[in-house]
């Protein structure tokens, strides 16, 4: 018995961001695997429901909700941690596959955004076709990524002209801004790594892209940087979470051209 | 009088990527402005004419072609040829937007892959708009882009795990690997750069991902280097053009956890 599952790429925030690939997808999937996220939970599985049931007229699917396991993050052994984490996360996987998935069944997990940047699903599920223990088939929906939502909502090209880019982590940024990159997009920044930025950078930051709850900032980065902390202070508060991104661009200088 | 435009993301090759927002706002579209662009051309305006005709039925729109000046790549003044080609094709744009867009009309451009990432037309308009000769006023629509796609279609993560990706052209890497990043990709590739890249990388390289004539290669760099660029010359040869990118990875070492 081969177990089929599609990782269905859902866009980032405003559900019209669906694509028709993804829509013929969600309608050959008869088991939806919800994931419950600690803070998130409540706002993103709403949301993977939502656009179930818009964009899945008059057919029969099941919910299987299933919990991610929790990562101690402050463990002695961190690697060793992160390993055992992820054992244990595969197995939760493995288990919800080979339980709720029969023959006739196609299983799919619904990827905020898109599937091949920042999320962990892709690497799990080869890692368990890998093992061998039962034969799984999946495909992959490409989504659009908070990255392209930020810069269609502020209207900018995330490259200068010819030059490359840069997606980035917070933690990554506090590092230090690379001295062969000039536009970088940070993602998953928990610690407004931005302010650890110096030079004359210009920002495009937001949060809840594409959503009604949308906030968007851009300016000379020394400018707004205060007014970027104090709004995304506020928003966490009045939300419970936060969903943000920006990118970092060097002024123009001799730019050469596509 | 405000003239409107909306720049719209297609996706990049299957025209299942189109999203519900572009499907709604081609739905909006009294005028197309369709460019020829050299050997693209027929490749590409049929596939802009396809989505208009599968996603707009029973509606009216007009198609207006225009051809974006030539470049002259072997001038003596680079910077300064540079400069003036764009200022013709800011003026061919003006003129478009001026003489084809009445009150009630609503413009569209249709940007292959995503208008965010490696494409001229925001900053265009950007400097059009800032003239102020007329009232201008424009949206963006994201699409998925080329690179989304090849790695939907490798069913690959683009970055290792909390670390960083660089997107970036195919002269920018052929002038070398930057020591900083571990995962990259390559677009806009026009003399095979992957051969000049020493190290024991991963490669993941795609052609018209996405369409009926996709080929996809995977393997290590230094295996499958010369299978690549045989076929990128064969397609070319039997396409007249060719449309690919490719993932580039160091190999695992000890990844941290997003």
């Amino acid at each position: 018995m081969k177990r089929k599952v599609i990782v269905i790429g859902i866009g980032a925030g405003n559900p019209d961001y669906v694509t028709v690939q993804a829509i013929d997808a969600l309608n050959r999937v008869t088991v939806f695997f919800i994931p419950d996220k600690g803070t998130e939970k409540a706002n993103l599985a709403r949301l993977r429901r939502q656009i179930c049931e818009r964009f899945i007229p008059g057919r029969d699917y099941r919910m299987v909700d299933f919990t991610t396991p929790h990562r101690e993050k402050s463990s002695p052994d961190y690697a060793k941690d992160i390993e055992a984490w992820r054992d244990r996360v595969e197995d939760v996987y493995q288990r919800l596959l080979m339980e709720e998935l029969g023959d006739d069944d196609c299983g799919a997990f619904l990827v905020w955004g898109d599937p091949s940047l920042y999320d962990g699903t892709l690497r799990i599920l080869e890692k368990i076709r890998s093992k061998g223990i039962f034969e799984l088939q999946y495909e992959v929906v490409p989504g659009i990524s908070s990255v392209q939502a930020l810069a269609a909502r502020h209207k900018v090209a995330l490259n200068r002209i010819g030059e490359s880019i840069m997606i980035t982590t917070g933690r990554k940024l506090a590092e230090g801004f690379p001295n062969n990159v000039d536009s970088m997009v940070v993602m998953l920044d928990a610690g407004n790594a931005f302010k650890t930025v110096d030079g004359d950078l210009d920002i495009h930051w937001g949060a809840y892209v594409g959503t009604d709850e949308e906030i968007l900032v851009s300016g000379k980065l020394r400018d707004v940087c205060e007014e970027i902390e104090r709004l995304r202070e506020a928003a966490r508060q009045q939300h419970g979470w936060i969903m943000d991104s920006y990118l970092l661009t060097a002024p123009r200088g001799n730019e050469d051209e596509e």
